[in-house]
């Protein structure tokens, strides 16, 4: 599969210098991101290893069940609150919470929800008892399928030594 | 506060291995981001300590006052160079200005703005003295309020020991 | 240049004690990005040196030429295809390759594309033998030329000491 060799490569890389990233996943509750003919465009998430530091990046993320289906259709505030949930769980497998987050961008398919989706995330961050709140960006966007009304990317930083 | 414990716990985590975090903020030129209901849902930035260096995530910022409110409706250059003030204010606080800055995302509600917000751009560049200018990304995207025009967030990172 | 000085500032910044940072450019395959009046906005990306890590921060890149012409024009295959060829010669300006990017963030002009940007994405990933695949947030949004039909940014990360 590594065929970042002399037919591709103007360049030539040694391998062993990479920093050092594994998927993020948790099939529990988020399938795999499949895309056109069923191949994998994008991982839920990247983890990837600095010194003492570890980055989390969770790819854009929403209300998908385990088997890819989109949930709760029509409903902004069932929507968010799974997608929440799904973002928990994917940083669980890697040992973090929402408090290791310090930013999402969030993305809504229409604007007249900005107050609903305010009151789900509040509650959904007392919840888990969040003292700073991440930073944010909200903007309105066409989510990649038509009956997803809200999509959130976010990083998180947890220290090396974080047991998984 | 803090109420990561058994009852939303799947996952005991010890607190002190977190990384290191704070919000930014600057009352004297913005206020902080009240939304639903009077709470704060994201902070103005956050301030992230990683080992030599400081990542500052600044939030989507607009032309905001420290009361809250839009300001400049209507005029595209005014509410730019507002928001790139708001953002050397948030910067300010932490120690750092535009020169700290590596990337950008830059929102604008209307691209046949996309001149003006150019011209503004890089008249304010050329008052900081920043050269080069950071990497960005520029897209055209309805803002939380319509009364906004234009929106940035911002990545900027300062070696530890930065005296605020 | 430097008018970070007094006039500015309320602010005094020992300029030595900054976060060392370079352009990323390849003016091969991709001219500089001029604006407004022929000023540049925003370089193509951002070299950023921390500890043992350098990141570099691509900036939304789209099908664009060596002299800052949009082509293939209307045709969504061949525009992603140049735009993903386009980040390469930035990330190999810099020593590194698509191997090393941890997240992108697409946009689309118009999702009706989608099928067929994933499409070439897949091949295109095949290509260079990626995985894990990044992580990464796709979007519908309108982006500054109205010819052009998708843009994407990226994250790569590599260790210090990457030959360039």
């Amino acid at each position: 599969m590594k065929r970042m060799d002399l037919k591709n490569g103007d360049l030539l890389v040694d391998m062993k210098k990479r920093i050092k990233k594994t998927p993020i996943e948790n099939h529990k509750v988020l399938n795999e991101a499949y895309d056109y003919e069923s191949k994998v465009s994008f991982v839920r998430g990247m983890r990837v290893e600095l010194d003492n530091c570890i980055m989390l990046y969770i790819s854009g993320t929403a209300s998908v069940d385990e088997d890819g289906r989109s949930i709760h259709p029509g409903d902004l505030k069932a929507q968010t609150w799974r997608m929440f949930k799904n973002i928990k769980a994917l940083l669980e497998s890697e040992g973090a919470d929402w408090h290791d987050i310090v930013r999402t961008t969030c993305y809504l398919a229409d604007f007249r929800h900005y107050d609903e989706f305010n009151e789900v995330r509040n509650a959904f961050y007392e919840e888990e008892g969040l003292d700073p709140v991440p930073a944010s960006t909200c903007i309105e966007a066409r989510i990649c399928r038509p009956d997803l009304l809200v999509e959130t990317e976010a990083i998180a930083m947890i220290p090396k030594g974080r047991e998984r």
